[in-house]
């Protein structure tokens, strides 16, 4: 059997590198025919006394935060544990991915340093989100590319468009533009140039405006937007579901509902985006997983097995 | 008593005018002190047997929809119902306020012409929303003003502090700022540019940015933003509340768990946005409540109230 490595980045997480080690030994439980590299602390890492043939380490002690200038860490003489983990994946075929719950602006300068699957193509973070109609839609970007124009955001249609064709085997994705209105006319500037240039795009099945009530509605697989939007989106999305299932245990509690906590459960399950909601970058050549900062050891398992069915699925992104 | 009269638009609504008409019916019921004034068809009015005494018309048959411009129907011959509102509101002392549920852009554009309070002011539309800390965020702006410069959303900032110290009694409400991270360096340019203007802004109390799953956290009593994202969240969030809320409903259908259905109903209470969330204009001389275009009568009523409320409070805008 061929060896499958998963490169985890043990710092920038903001729950510290042991959280992200004990992902690490979460997913070597869970999947047997995988292991790990683990870039980080030498000491910190042997002391987990994780399963030994199982992982290895690259050295790094610096990381970046978000108060850093990610690109001036980029030519930091020190060793950074998220550049350690790109390279490593750019070298050795072994590797299927990576993972970094850490800065996504390293991450991402890093992956197109390292890992760029075709020079004319910009990444971009997507997030696979579960809609109400029981399929899940590709929103991108999430956060990577701020201030963005039309033309990228047209590229971001094209590689959300690969990936639900490849990820779901659809024949032609429906793209969305996320909008303040359904109708052609609304929309900042950005988004009527995106909106014309959409419209007479080649290999994207547009369907037009999508209003920020109907993000996660099924109306569309492909929801592209300029990542301050997305990262709205996301975060708004993942803050609600939050906020609702916090309220439905409280009134479980004050009105002794003992099924609140089965509900709240049940919704967790169905709208947890802190697990479910790993950021993917399309258009590298390897599988690069973001993962929130604020990430627990069950999301980062999660993201794991992520990129294992991707790489099973051979899911590329461009 | 001194009379007091509410205008409702009663076209342009995504549910018709009947709708709108039944909405002034249930104010009238609600609200004995109250009498209102209809902008709209008067046959349609007239069939709709209000009390007597209660209503007057103005007459109007033209609207605007979402796909005109809302600046040629300004400068139309035929009588526009919102400009006739506006125009009507302008005028006439006893009048209290406007609802409308039209076109947002031409009740924009007819409230700069007929109800500025101060020339030098844009106005700005805000939803107060409820936060998870039992109070409520003004969120501004929410949709009236796409590409804004960070001039504009410093004064956003102002009306939504002036608001919320007239509305709640706070002394020193706090303003966030809406973007994709907590720390000074993240955001797209604007938001860079509005952060370092807030910071020293005379009669602001900046507590920096806010992140997308903070917008309703009580981390801020004002969160400012251009129109696009606070369209963003504001539906955004009343969107993956009604999902929530779908979905307990149909857990309870399939899982025989009767206590949902009362789950459901809570949530809707607290986070029912569709009726909380009539957008208020900041800036003008007289309170113009701008409902959702699929607003129900409820909806319509619940405006009326909050209307009244406002005009009790002597809450002014400027």
């Amino acid at each position: 059997m061929e060896k499958r490595e998963i490169i985890i980045d043990l710092l920038g997480s903001d729950r510290g590198a042991e959280e992200m080690l004990e992902g690490a030994r979460m997913a070597l439980e869970a999947f047997p025919g995988v292991s790990v590299v683990l870039s980080g602390p030498r000491a910190l890492i042997e002391a987990a006394a994780l399963p030994e043939g199982r992982y290895r380490i690259l050295e790094a002690d610096k990381t970046v935060t978000n108060l850093d200038n990610p690109i001036e860490a980029f030519y930091s003489k020190e060793p950074v544990s998220v550049f350690k983990a790109l390279e490593e994946a750019s070298r050795c075929d072994d590797v299927i991915g990576v993972i970094s719950a850490g800065n996504t602006g390293a991450l991402f300068a890093g992956a197109i340093r390292y890992l760029l699957a075709d020079k004319t193509v910009r990444p971009c973070i997507a997030a696979i989100l579960p809609n109400t109609q029981g399929g899940f839609t590709c929103l991108v970007d999430t956060g990577a590319s701020i201030d963005c124009g039309p033309a990228q955001l047209v590229d971001f249609a094209h590689r959300g468009s690969d990936f639900m064709r490849q990820l779901y085997k659809l024949d032609a994705p429906r793209v969305g533009l996320l909008s303040n209105g359904a109708e052609p006319t609304k929309g900042n500037k950005l988004v009527k140039e995106t909106h014309a240039l959409l419209s007479k795009e080649e290999g994207i099945h547009f369907v037009g405006n999508i209003e920020g009530n109907k993000t996660l509605s099924g109306l569309c697989d492909v929801l592209v937007c300029e990542g301050f939007a997305g990262n709205q989106v996301l975060k708004n999305s993942e803050g609600m579901a939050v906020n609702l299932i916090t309220e439905i245990i409280k009134y479980g509690k004050t009105h002794q509902v003992p099924a609140a906590q089965e509900i709240a459960g049940y919704l967790m399950s169905r709208f947890d985006f802190a697990s479910l909601g790993a950021g993917i970058m399309l258009g590298t050549s390897k599988v690069v997983m973001k993962c929130r900062g604020s990430s627990q050891r069950t999301a980062i398992k999660n993201a794991a097995r992520m990129l294992i069915n991707l790489n099973e699925n051979k899911t590329i992104y461009v």
